[in-house]
């Protein structure tokens, strides 16, 4: 039987990203998936944690099921629930206008906000203006955007991601959404939610119902997943089955505390 | 009989911007128009030059006219008009994606470049994309432009003005859509054509047949008029008829050579 290695037992949440981690595109990387089963037998919590906010939580329990790991709706969350959650916490609630696809309207009605339609908001504003990716963008979502932002509505970015890959080739991620309404509305987003912000991680946190010393990040990327942790004040490693070489982490600023080839060396 | 000032005898040819000098929003400033007027009966030659794109040089035609200027086709550019001929003049032609209205792709077509179709870029490129003002701007545009722009083909932008007014408020400009085309395809414009950029203004002076020293500059506004008209290396005239007020000029890094309250006082 396999051991955690010791300098990972003090860690009783683990918080994995999915791509480049549990996956690479399409295609599920096994020795990650038997990992995260494993680090369950040890009672480790584990939450995974994505930028991407048009998939619904139920999208990805679906698919993580479908590679054998026994996941609920709970131990999942995307920059949509994660925004969601942090409306609620710190607002309460409120009228946001979404400019975003179903799966980020999902989850701000789920956590009590009011989504409103765009003549709604044009006559009478909003709370929020929430931004995230949309493959409905269009010119008068920027302007409603803009109108309601500029008259004092908060503006909140799911995530920052200029790009995506897709089997279409690289596309316009919320990152270029959000860019187009900050240049018309002359000002920053308020919050952006999605790593590399620390917020998504904060929520994660206390979805994990852990101290950040108990918690460890496991990701792919320095400049959003360890450069996230970092700014969070989370420990975090860095798994070389996705986007980062070595050579990369060397020549980075910012440093993980760990660094694996592949989740398997979490075990002797 | 009025007389010209004698310091702006010298000047054969008059670059003049419309909102803020001929008009503010639809209201007519009737002594500049009566100015223009008295411009020509010493032979001033005048070129009506604005960032706007989506308006035909047509529609300002009839509009001037409507004031009582008898002036033609050939003495309006528009960014559109502007970024057509600067295409022309600087590749000869080629195939263009545009992102923009009517009034631009009918500018492209008048000086002979290839208008090409969304999925006819999307399958092969473009040599150009250009992005104007557009009320039909989508994600899928931003997707084409991103696409063809990482691939190799030139970013040109018709200006970078982020917002206009319009009766409705506020609304996004043709700097937005630049934004997010910028964003998604990690790269800044390779021109920009409309002012505060030098080009809207050397294609000025080619029209008019003038040299620089022989032009002048008129306009409300130091951060595009003025601050073009310096790039460019033409004389400039600031009129405080506009949005500009005599505080913001001595503010101001950038200094117009001349300044008058209105263009009455081009005459003694």
């Amino acid at each position: 039987m396999k051991r955690l290695k010791r300098q990972f037992e003090a860690y009783s949440g683990i918080i994995l990203d999915l791509d480049g981690v549990i996956w690479v595109g399409k295609k599920p990387i096994l020795e990650a998936v038997e990992a995260v089963k494993e680090l369950r037998t040890y009672g480790k919590k584990v939450l995974f944690v994505t930028n991407n906010s048009t998939r619904s939580r139920k999208d990805y329990e679906k698919r993580l099921r479908n590679l054998g790991l026994k996941v609920s709706i709970e131990e999942i969350m995307n920059s949509g629930y994660a925004t969601a959650l942090l409306l609620k916490e710190r607002y309460g609630g409120g009228k946001a206008y979404v400019v975003g696809e179903k799966g980020l309207i999902g989850e701000l009605e789920g956590q009590g906000l009011l989504v409103i339609h765009k003549d709604e908001c044009w006559e009478n504003g909003a709370d929020f203006v929430v931004v995230g990716m949309d493959r409905s963008f269009d010119y008068w979502k920027i302007a409603t955007a803009m109108r309601a932002i500029r008259q004092g509505a908060l503006f909140i970015a799911t995530n920052a991601d200029k790009t995506f890959p897709s089997e279409k080739g690289l596309l316009p991620g919320a990152g270029t959404m959000v860019a187009a309404i900050s240049t018309a509305s002359g000002k920053e987003p308020d919050i952006v939610v999605g790593k590399p912000s620390r917020h998504i991680f904060e929520m994660a946190i206390r979805k994990l119902n852990l101290r950040k010393e108990e918690t460890l990040v496991i990701g792919d990327r320095i400049d959003t997943d360890i450069e996230g942790a970092h700014k969070a004040g989370i420990k975090s490693l860095l798994i070389l089955t996705g986007v980062t070489s070595r050579e990369e982490v060397e020549k980075s600023k910012i440093k993980p505390d760990f660094i694996l080839n592949s989740m398997k060396e979490l075990f002797v």
